[in-house]
């Protein structure tokens, strides 16, 4: 993929190519079906792309992405203002929600805790959460931490677990289990030894 | 994927996800990745993509794009002007071109000639390239069909040589045959066939 026609495209898919998970040979794909339709959708695509990143918020409360200070989940009357839903960002929340099982508020920390890739407790929200649990206007009746089961996730669970013990909130994680639909056979021995060390009585 | 927490993401997902080959998924993946990234990142992008398409010319010799009216194969005064590679689109001649195994022109018909899609020779570049064979000026020795072995191509591929009869110049097609590296035994029989029929003599 060395030899472009021309320099925009060059420019076109060495800029589409800094993307995650995308390459020149996709770039140029994307790139010549732009140049195939008309010239609208280009304009659609990059404006949509240039308000996003000049408009988008972040909400005070949950530090979830928002179109006002504060999201659609905070303001929401319907939602149990009680709980909250401790995750690592943008994606778990749309996750959950899509679900339809939840229907709390939310907390999104901006990342988790990892000393390799210099992420301190500071570069994340917690003091926001800590301020949120020190509410006594509304008060928290629990905290669900949803975070992966890596070893930076568990140890911001162990660090969010510690710092809110101060409060009177019951604090829990989401079940580690296998997955439905999973084959007992195919499961990993770390997974099958916490579902039967969390076994469930019927 | 139905629940967006901010309209502004919604929009950007849905207009990323009209690109080909890419869902509503990898498209939040990407909006998210422009989120975190420095708002150059998004600036880069869009610029290099309205300039595309909003600069991009064709070369008007072979209808390959280009920066300027002709373009820097057709300008180019050490390739061979008296052979002309006839490709269906772009990438094909930036594949060639990445073989380095040729040294002459191209000429980019935009397509194949395919009732079924409503594509008929009218639409592609076929005039264009019949002005270029009879020209005497600077007359074209071989002209090389090198498209898709697909039925489309083919009926191309005919009508073509058809059209091109009338002038003195010969005409080819690219070799089909078994892959470098290709299993014999894997091959599908026409494949086979055709490379047993069109047999090298060593």
């Amino acid at each position: 993929m060395s030899s472009f026609p021309s320099k925009l495209i060059e420019r076109a898919v060495d800029e589409i190519a800094k993307l995650p998970g995308i390459g020149k040979k996709t770039a140029l794909r994307l790139v010549l079906h732009l140049l195939k339709k008309d010239s609208t959708t280009t304009t659609h695509l990059t404006q949509a792309l240039i308000d996003l990143r000049n408009q988008i918020t972040y909400c005070t409360t949950c530090a979830n992405i928002s179109d006002n200070t504060i999201c659609s989940i905070c303001s929401n009357p319907r939602r149990d203002s009680s709980i909250i839903c401790v995750v690592e960002d943008i994606p778990d929340v749309i996750a959950i929600e899509n679900t339809g099982q939840y229907k709390g508020l939310y907390h999104v920390l901006g990342g988790v805790i990892s000393p390799i890739e210099g992420i301190s407790p500071s570069d994340l929200t917690i003091d926001l959460l800590l301020t949120r649990a020190s509410n006594k206007e509304y008060p928290i009746k629990e905290i669900i931490l949803a975070l992966s089961p890596t070893l930076e996730g568990d140890t911001t669970a162990f660090y969010l677990n510690r710092k809110l013990k101060e409060f009177e909130i019951q604090t829990s994680t989401i079940a580690r289990g296998i997955p439905i639909g999973g084959e007992l056979e195919y499961t990993d021995e770390i997974t099958l030894g916490k579902s039967i060390l969390a076994r469930t009585i019927l």
